[in-house]
């Protein structure tokens, strides 16, 4: 049994245990207007009601910030920088926990308790930051690797710059939407026949829809113009993680991404999990990713503590005839180039960030055929097919397919530091006549 | 002479004539939070003021929204939609004309003039929207023609996807900026030799900094995830256009962008001129683009009015020891497809916008070797030079240099609709050590 326990009632098993605190945006019934809140256990706690009733009462420093708990996004929270995410967090342990320090700040305080926890079940959940800008990243090695493998061979596999750099593009940051949104089949430019010798595109929907397994982190500390973040600080700049599934039509994006990269394969719809699990939670997990058999530049060269996270990440796929199968398991260890990597990369040159950006890992694929986190990579491009519960098969994704991502750190009860659910439901494409 | 004369003293040359009235930021040293103003003549109009002081006052539909005018951007405004920016427009034209229908509204108002009309020239110009997405097109078919040969030679020229459809990627929104920023030379990994086998990259500012002449639209018409927008309806998305320069550091791009399109190339400034001329603005000037020889799918056929615009488009370059050179001259009729077709493509997936989205239509460049947009094109890469006044030289731009684009619609005086200027110095790249 986990050392630090709660007063409150928390299964061990779940993901939102007291080493945990992911901060997200909740609205109610009772209170229709976004707002921040904490998971923990099978509770969403208020932080909105809980500053307005005094919670933080024995956390002087936050007080004159406390209206960030009223926003309708994180980013206001996540702009106070890490020690105050530090501080925050430590406190909310701090009252949560049982025979605490400031027993009378919640664990006796019954009115507070009924204001501000509420059972998650009853909390819609929202995007959590506000994103001006989101960039997708391609540092799984596993995956550029097998993808690679496909389309040109184990020769060639790897591009001569992918070592070297994290190979990232900017995405749509419109198009990222909270877990659970359905996710409509996106309509396009396919070819019929991709291997004739005249590409004659056709108008149709996409026959190759696909998921890809990805982390999500947001920039919490903006840099200016012109202004590169040195890998040393990087880490500073860093708010928290989340689970990203960068949905994408693979025939879509065969036809459109040379030579500017993908587009609307992409930008149809990306989901991520709804409670940002901050770096301070994930640091006891923290882990060597890949590594990397190329020399990098120095101002990709960390020398700090470890950067990526042991988290299981696990797929599964509900069809719509209600059967659940496990599609792929990995861990997201399997990164060739960290976050701190990706952020000092991206602003090397002087792009500005804004806190709310967000950064996608790329998909992250181990090694075996169990643990490759898009179906391309699993069916060989619709070559093959894979086996579902029920006697289903798949080469990509039907309508009525739901897709759920989740990740975990640890194993240890009542001390799990999870993610929750990234899900999402295939609707059928818009019918469209001209 | 035109047949509209403002009561105003305005030069007959000059772009913001009385048919313009182009929407921009503005703050001055007496009223430093950045509001609306339209440009007329060598004044603002500063619509803060003016609706202060009860100018709208023969406006009634715009007196609920008059808020609009002291925003720090001009979102609130473009989304109140087309008929709206129209009314607003012509009224303004109205209490601008000599002898107009509301002499007392502004032209016999010498309270309201002086609250009202600042001279340009004290004016700060800002970003004249909130931008959360920015994508970037390739639309100008000459220059993908040009640099297709440079890389692939005549045959393969253009990629077989060219004619099809829009190509274009997701740009970067932070990094936009308003004409007159500086603009450091980015650093990044570029290959020492990028002819040898082995691609060894190194740390090095880049060598081969470029400009890229364009358009920019701004869309003032949301539309949500899964709901494309249809072609006859995408007009009426469209706000105004402005001046673009697509800053790309060649070498960088060279080596980063495959396969996932150009990144770290261009995310260091993108500059946009700061007035934005509106579409009713530029309807006298529709006119056709590139014709198409290739038939395109339905959802990309127009068979409403023109759409693109005859703008003359000039780009000059002052170098550090004070010389000006044009380096290039073309028309804004160089596009293969026109915002309305970039539009219907980008939502066909049902990619969302939200108001204040920016479209650019990639670099446009004309059939002639004076006609090009772009540096690369003009000096085959690097491999020749391009001759300025005073005898100096360029490759590709040095620092110091300053490329200022101009635009203009029309040539007769005192109805000139021009976009002033897009302008930006280049400053030493970053000393940075490891």
């Amino acid at each position: 049994m986990a050392p630090l326990a709660s007063w409150l009632d928390i299964d061990p098993k779940s993901h939102f245990s007291i080493y945990n605190l992911p901060f997200g945006i909740i609205s109610t019934s009772g209170e229709s207007t976004p707002h921040v809140a904490v998971a923990i256990g099978d509770y969403a706690l208020d932080l909105h009601a809980f500053a307005q009733q005094n919670g933080f009462s024995a956390l002087s420093i936050i007080q004159p910030h406390q209206q960030v708990f009223s926003q309708p996004t994180l980013n206001g929270f996540a702009a106070l920088g890490r020690p105050m995410h530090r501080v925050v967090r430590e406190y909310l342990q701090s009252v949560l926990l049982k025979d605490g320090p400031f027993p009378d700040a919640f664990e006796k305080n019954k009115q507070l308790q009924k204001a501000a926890l509420k059972p998650i079940e009853i909390c819609k959940m929202h995007l959590p930051m506000f994103i001006n800008d989101y960039t997708d990243f391609y540092a799984g090695l596993n995956h550029a690797y097998n993808v690679g493998v496909l389309f040109r061979g184990p020769q060639n596999a790897l591009q001569p710059n992918y070592k070297h750099l994290p190979v990232g593009y900017h995405g749509r940051a419109s198009s990222v939407v909270v877990s659970g949104t359905p996710i409509k089949r996106p309509n396009g430019q396919i070819l019929a026949n991709p291997t004739a010798e005249v590409k004659e595109p056709i108008f149709s929907e996409s026959k190759k829809l696909d998921i890809e397994l990805e982390l999500g982190c947001f920039v919490c500390k903006p840099s200016s113009l012109g202004d590169p973040v040195r890998i040393a600080d990087a880490p500073q700049h860093l708010f928290g993680i989340v689970l990203l599934n960068d949905w994408s039509a693979r025939d879509i994006q065969a036809w459109e991404y040379v030579p500017l990269g993908p587009f609307n394969s992409k930008n149809f719809g990306t989901t991520i999990s709804p409670w940002v699990v901050l770096m301070d939670a994930l640091e006891p997990f923290a882990a060597d990713g890949i590594t990397n058999d190329t020399q990098v530049l120095p101002y990709l060269n960390e020398k700090g503590p470890k950067s990526h996270y042991s988290i299981d990440l696990s797929v599964s796929l509900t069809t719509a005839s209600g059967n659940t199968s496990n599609i792929g398991k990995t861990t997201a260890k399997n990164l060739l180039f960290s976050f701190p990597q990706m952020l000092a990369h991206h602003t090397i040159g002087g792009c500005p960030f804004n806190v709310g950006d967000l950064l996608g890992s790329g998909t992250i694929s181990g090694e075996s055929k169990s643990e490759k986190g898009c179906l391309l990579e699993q069916t060989d491009n619709g070559k093959t097919e894979i086996s579902l519960e029920g006697g289903e098969k798949r080469k990509f994704l039907e309508n009525g397919d739901q897709v759920t991502i989740t990740g975990c750190c640890g194993t240890e009860d009542g001390a799990l530091v999870g993610f929750g659910e990234c899900t999402g439901k295939i609707e059928p494409a818009v019918k469209i006549s001209f």
